[in-house]
């Protein structure tokens, strides 16, 4: 049995919001199918059709999982001809449109095994609608997977060449400075670059230091130290955060919206 | 056993939000009750008070589940002497106040068997509070059943013919169009109408014609196809959605916003 | 075995947010080092770094909850000197960082009883962040705590009275008045105030009478009822809530834009 099928564990992240009945629906499929499953909610807060914000957020969670089910569902082309996945990474398997939602979850768990089509009609809920494969196709597929259906079953196999990606974040390295870019900002405002602590160090930036972060518009130069709240509250502060990113903060406020920093932003950081 | 009872599923579905205890007050009650329970929040994020709302959403819901025991806490007269009732529904029961927020979510499932009012004090959490009943009656209730309680036990039986019911959704139809109304407004903007396939078809309208909505103020002709994803970004598109509703959409864009068309608002509908 | 293990039954209350993957990581942690674990949700959007609010909405909630073990985030000292620590109450343990957010939680029980310092780095998840300790240090101690673990084993003992305290809410009583403090304002704007039933029936208070709050600028006389319910739609009213404490609401309404009375607002209440 696949490692990802002992734990009954799937998660579920869409862009569906927690107004509607969308998430439930797809719950109460998971629970129908497959009883005893643990569906876990990633997040349904998504901005609608935002791929790269949904990729960046779930490769940041996966490995913290048990082997699971990951069912994503921001599927802007929903009811198109894109086509529809499973792809097994490390001891887990996702299932999603394949639409480059996947590309940096998967390099999470290091990269793609197995890739499969979804075409077995016969595992999804009739009939399909147009517009809510999460409840017709993806959360099917998902919930009996994690009740150990072969992964063989879902469909045809595919190269994991034919996938579609998304661009890895913007990180270039000079011996001046790194170019990269905001690749998210948090419910605090914290603003989380796409450079990392390796970098910062190559451009001797070390803890104790100060770096100069430059964005669209403005520009700040702020102490590099271990946490937010190694400075005073109302303060600029850059560190490494939990997912090994450089990020900028400012202690008890929102550096994001200080510095203009929205997500994708291109910023470049020097010593 | 019921069917509701072997699953040890329970919904919940209330105005409470998500910033307070309330929620998770009610999971306590049900874990203390019912150990193994599974509990799936269908939302909290009703406005407070909408009734019709809490309806329309629990009705598009429920038939995704298995056997299970939904719990509906939309409660405006909490504390005065507005009934509280479960109702059987198709292998499901109801647990609610008697205001009519069941109606439609009933009706999804088949319409009312057994009905009873919950009058059995021994099996609430006491001291009752005036305006907690979700936590104090309801919860209790809901997780007693999921547990295998019989429906005997909750208080006397009532006729269906008893319950306050909401009226359905305006939905006319003529010879030269259908009338009817917003239903809701999803996460995306999308606007649900109360009208059918059925009934466009009865008008001449099929896919890839054309049809004319009419709000209060504002009117727009858009093109009747498969999804939103069916037009350009930024294109209005009518489509029948997961619910088998028509619905008006803005690819990646708002259509209620641009429409005026919230939730309530009369339409008419025409070739 | 001691209780809070039996139940496998563990709640995370933060200040995450709900648009991040941070509460997703915390519940990816759990069912990875105790398959089988119930997490529940308390709440996630307590107002970053706000420890009152954090401790008023869980010592509502955990006195609904079977033994249990309950894991707090609010923890605007993160990476800083501050203690991490396990405190029994009652049957159920709690796992926080020492800045008094359980203070009123413990209270609720029947206050501390064993008191553990979180020391025991074999326990944590490694490399431990410097800003994310709820995913390092403090789920993972409570997830094995459900599973059983010791809690000697989490670190040296503690004596009770060094734990770090927030103050009790304030409210005091004299002949002519009680003085207290808005506790909290829930989804509907109910205002929660610090003043108990007894309080009133001290001041000669009783159910059907009037009383007057006065806050930093407003004062209104309003009745003292069973429930918002009890006045007609946009009326003002007192009563008393499901936590024992004085609210003011107005019935289908927002009491505290209406009187402006923000959590933290020092009120009188006199006949």
């Amino acid at each position: 049995m696949v490692a990802y099928s002992r734990s009954h564990c799937m998660t579920l992240l869409t862009d569906y919001g927690l107004e509607d009945g969308f998430v439930a629906a797809c719950h109460g499929v998971a629970m129908r199918l497959t009883p005893g499953i643990s569906t876990v909610d990633v997040t349904h807060l998504v901005p609608p059709g935002d791929i790269r914000r949904a990729s960046s957020v779930l490769a940041q969670t996966v490995p913290y999982f048990p082997p699971a089910v990951h069912v994503v569902v921001v599927d802007p082309g929903v009811g198109t001809t894109r086509r529809a996945v499973a792809v097994e990474a490390g001891e887990s398997v996702f299932v999603a449109p394949d639409n480059g939602v996947l590309s940096w979850p998967v390099a999470a768990l290091g990269g793609p095994g197995r890739v499969h089509e979804l075409t077995n009609e016969e595992l999804w809920i009739h009939p399909v609608s147009a517009t809510f494969h999460g409840r017709d196709i993806f959360t099917p597929i998902g919930a009996r997977l994690a009740a150990g259906l072969e992964l063989d079953d879902v469909g045809p196999a595919l190269s994991p060449d034919e996938l579609v990606t998304i661009p890895e974040p913007v990180s270039r390295l000079s011996r001046q400075h790194a170019e990269g870019e905001v690749l998210s900002v948090d419910r605090f405002g914290n603003v989380q670059l796409s450079t990392t602590d390796d970098q910062l160090e190559a451009l001797g930036i070390r803890r104790g230091d100060s770096l100069t972060v430059e964005g669209s518009g403005a520009s700040a130069t702020v102490p590099y130290l271990d946490t937010f709240a190694s400075v005073p509250e109302g303060e600029l502060v850059a560190y490494t955060d939990s997912a090994g990113r450089t990020a900028i903060a400012v202690n008890r406020g929102d550096a994001a919206t200080r510095l203009d920093l929205p997500a994708g932003t291109r910023v470049r950081i020097e010593a």
